[in-house]
C-alpha cells in the first residue's frame, strides 16, 4: 500500500484524515478550498511538505470556484484565498513556499481559464517533485545509516508528512531498500502523538521494525547505548542551519550531543528559508491547550491548571551533524552549504538547462 | 486540606486512590493485607516513601489477620506476607527498608499479641517520621531555592508520594512558607501522567502557581532561560549518589547539565541504599505495555506495535548538584556525604542518645 496523503482524484483533492489514524484509515474528498484551509488548521493534513502541497491544491480549488470574470477581479479574489492559506499555520515554511510558487504562476496568466489550467499543472508538479525529492533525500541519507542501526526519530516525518515516501522516514526506507537492517525507535511525541499514531502506523504497514517509546525514555536508551543515530524532519531551516521542528526535537538533539550520537535533519530544499538568518526569526506556533489537557477526547488534566503548547522548538545548528536534502548532504558551515544547495536547486528549476521534475 | 495518602483510621488502613485523581478524590479502607499488596502493585498508592509506609501498615493488617497461635507459626506466616509485599515493586528501596524495619520489631516479640501491638506502634512511628523527615527536607532544601525561582519537577514527589508534605514538593512548599515566590513547571510524566494528574492537582489545591508541560518541552524552556532550578524525588539512591527515579529524570538531568541549571534530589535517608555501590545495581521495574499504549482506558497505539515501559531510569551522580535529606544537604563526593548522613540517622534512631521520631 502506497501512502499518498495529498492527491488529486479528478477535480477533487483527496486527503488522508490523519486525525483518525491509526484507528481508522479514512480518505476525505475536498472540492471547497475553505475546507482545505480548515483541514490544514485542524491537522487533518500535517507535516511541512504535505501542508505546502495541500495548500497548492487548495489554491487550485479556489481558482476553480472563482467565477470567470475580468482577470483583475479573478486575481484579487484568488489572492484573498492565498492569504487565508497563509494564515493557517505559521511555522512550516513550505506552506509559504508553495503559495509563492502558485502566485508566480498566476502572475504569468492573462485569463482565468489559463490560470485554472496552469495552477492545476503547477500543483501536479509540486506533488510529483515532492515524492522525487524525498526519494533523492532517501538515497543521499541512507549512506549515513550503518547496517544494523538503531535509529531514533521524533514526530512523523514520513510519507504522511509529505506527498509520499517521507523525509526522515524516507532515509530509513531507503536504508531498508538498500538491504540494511534497522530498528526504529519512535518517540510517541506528545501532545498529538504523531510518533505513536503516524510513524509507528506507517512502519508497521511496511514491516519495518519499530518500538514506540514515551518522549522521556530517549535519554535512558541513549545512555544504555541502544541508539546509534537520530534522524528527524524539519518545518523550517534558517540560513545558519538552525532547525525548527516538532517540539521535543531540541531535547533529543541535546541528548544526542551529550551521548556523542549524530543527529541528522532530512528535509527538502523548500524547507530552507534563507530570508531568516537564524532560529530566533522563526515564528513558533502556539496551539490550543486542549491538545495537552485532553487525549482522545478525554480530559486528563485537573481543572484550573495552566498549560503551554508550543508546537515547535528550535534546534541550533551546532547540534545538527548534517542536513540531508534532495541535492545532497549539507555540512557545517551551513550558511555556505545551504545557500549553495538552494542556488543549485533554483538553477535546476528556473535556469536555462533546468531539469525541474 | 491536608493530603494524607497513607493513614490509619482505627483498625483500617486508608489510602487515597491515586489512580482516580485528579478527576475524583476517593479514599479506600483496607482491612485485608493482600488488598494492600495489590494496591501497591496497581499504583493506587505510589511514590517511594508512600509505598514503604503502606507496606508497613499492610504488615500490621497481616499480623491482625493471622490466628493467634504458637509464636513460631505466627512468625512464619507473617514472614510469608512480608515476602509478598517485597515482591510488589522492585525499584523503590523504601519498600524493603520498611519491611526490614517491621521484621526487626517482630524478631523482638515473644507473643503474637505483643507483635500485633508493637508492629502497629512501629507503623505509626514510620508514618510520623516520614512527615517529619519531609518537613526537615523542606527546611534544608528551601535554602537552595531563590526567591522568584521557576522550578521544574518531574513525576510526583509530593504529599501523595509520601505520608504527607512531600520531598521535592516539600522543598517547594517550604520555599513558599518561607515567603518566596515560585512558579512550578510540572512535566506531565508519561506514561502514567503523575505530573499532570498528581503534582498539578496538589499544587492547584494549595494555590502554588503551576504550569504543566509535556515531557518534551523541558529542553525548550531551559533554552529560553525559563527554568532556574530542577527538583526531583528518588526511588533509590546508590552509595555513590546515582539516583533511580521515574523514567525521564535522566533526560531532564542531562538537559539541566547542558544548560548549567542545578538539579537537586530530595529524598529521606530511607531512600539511600548503601548496599548498592552504583546505579547499575538498582533493579529497574518494567511495567505493562498497556500503560504506554492506552490512556484513560482508550487505546492510542496502532495494533502490532512494540513498546517498552521501564518505570525508572538512573541519573548518574555527576549530574546531581546536591541530595537533600532530613539530615541536611549532601554534596559530592556522595560516597562520603551519604554514608555520613546514614550513620547520623542510624545514631539518632538506634543510638544511646537517640531522638528517633
Amino acid at each position: 500500500m502506497q501512502i499518498r496523503p495529498v492527491r488529486w482524484d479528478g477535480d477533487a483533492l483527496v486527503l488522508i484524515d490523519q486525525t483518525q489514524l491509526p484507528h481508522r484509515y479514512v480518505e476525505v474528498r475536498y472540492t471547497d478550498w475553505r475546507d482545505v484551509a480548515q483541514a490544514i488548521r485542524q491537522m487533518v493534513v500535517r507535516g511541512a511538505p504535505a501542508i505546502g502541497a495541500a495548500a497548492a491544491c487548495g489554491l487550485v480549488l479556489a481558482a476553480q470556484s472563482i467565477p470567470v470574470a475580468e482577470m483583475a477581479d479573478f486575481r484579487a479574489e484568488w489572492l484573498r484565498a492565498a492569504d487565508v492559506f497563509a494564515s493557517t499555520r505559521p511555522t512550516a515554511v513550505n506552506l509559504f513556499w508553495a503559495i509563492e510558487r502558485m502566485k508566480r504562476v498566476l502572475h504569468t496568466c492573462h485569463t482565468p481559464e489559463s490560470a485554472r489550467r496552469r495552477l492545476r499543472q503547477e500543483s501536479e508538479a509540486i506533488l510529483e517533485e515532492d515524492v522525487q525529492a524525498n526519494r533523492a533525500i532517501g538515497q543521499h541519507g541512507q549512506t549515513l545509516i550503518p547496517d544494523g542501526a538503531r535509529i531514533l526519530t521524533h514526530c512523523n516525518a514520513g510519507a504522511l508528512a509529505t506527498v509520499g515516501y517521507g523525509t526522515a522516514l524516507g532515509v530509513i526506507r531507503a536504508a531498508v531498500e538498500a538491504g540494511k537492517k534497522v530498528h526504529v525507535y519512535a518517540d510517541e511525541t506528545r501532545p498529538r502523538l504523531q510518533g505513536m499514531q503516524l510513524t509507528a502506523w506507517e512502519l508497521v504497514q511496511e514491516g519495518i521494525p519499530v518500538t514506540v517509546i514515551t518522549d522521556n525514555m530517549a535519554g535512558m536508551l541513549m545512555r544504555r547505548g541502544e541508539i546509534d543515530v537520530v534522524v528527524v524532519g524539519a518545518d523550517r531551516i534558517a540560513a545558519n542551519g538552525d532547525v525548527a521542528n516538532k517540539v521535543g526535537t531540541y531535547s533529543v538533539a541535546v541528548l544526542a550531543k551529550f551521548h556523542g550520537i549524530p543527529l541528522y535533519v532530512a528535509a527538502p530544499i523548500s524547507t530552507i528559508d534563507l530570508s531568516v538568518a537564524d532560529g530566533s526569526g522563526i515564528p513558533i506556533e502556539e496551539r490550543a491547550p486542549e491538545e495537552v489537557t485532553h487525549i482522545a477526547g478525554v480530559r486528563i488534566a485537573p481543572e484550573g491548571v495552566r498549560v503551554i503548547n508550543p508546537a515547535f522548538d528550535v534546534t541550533p545548528a551546532e547540534l545538527v551533524q548534517a542536513i540531508i536534502t534532495e541535492e545532497g548532504i549539507a555540512r557545517p558551515p551551513y550558511t555556505v552549504s545551504l545557500a549553495q544547495m538552494v542556488a543549485k536547486r533554483s538553477g535546476e528549476v528556473f535556469g536555462d538547462g533546468g531539469t525541474a521534475g
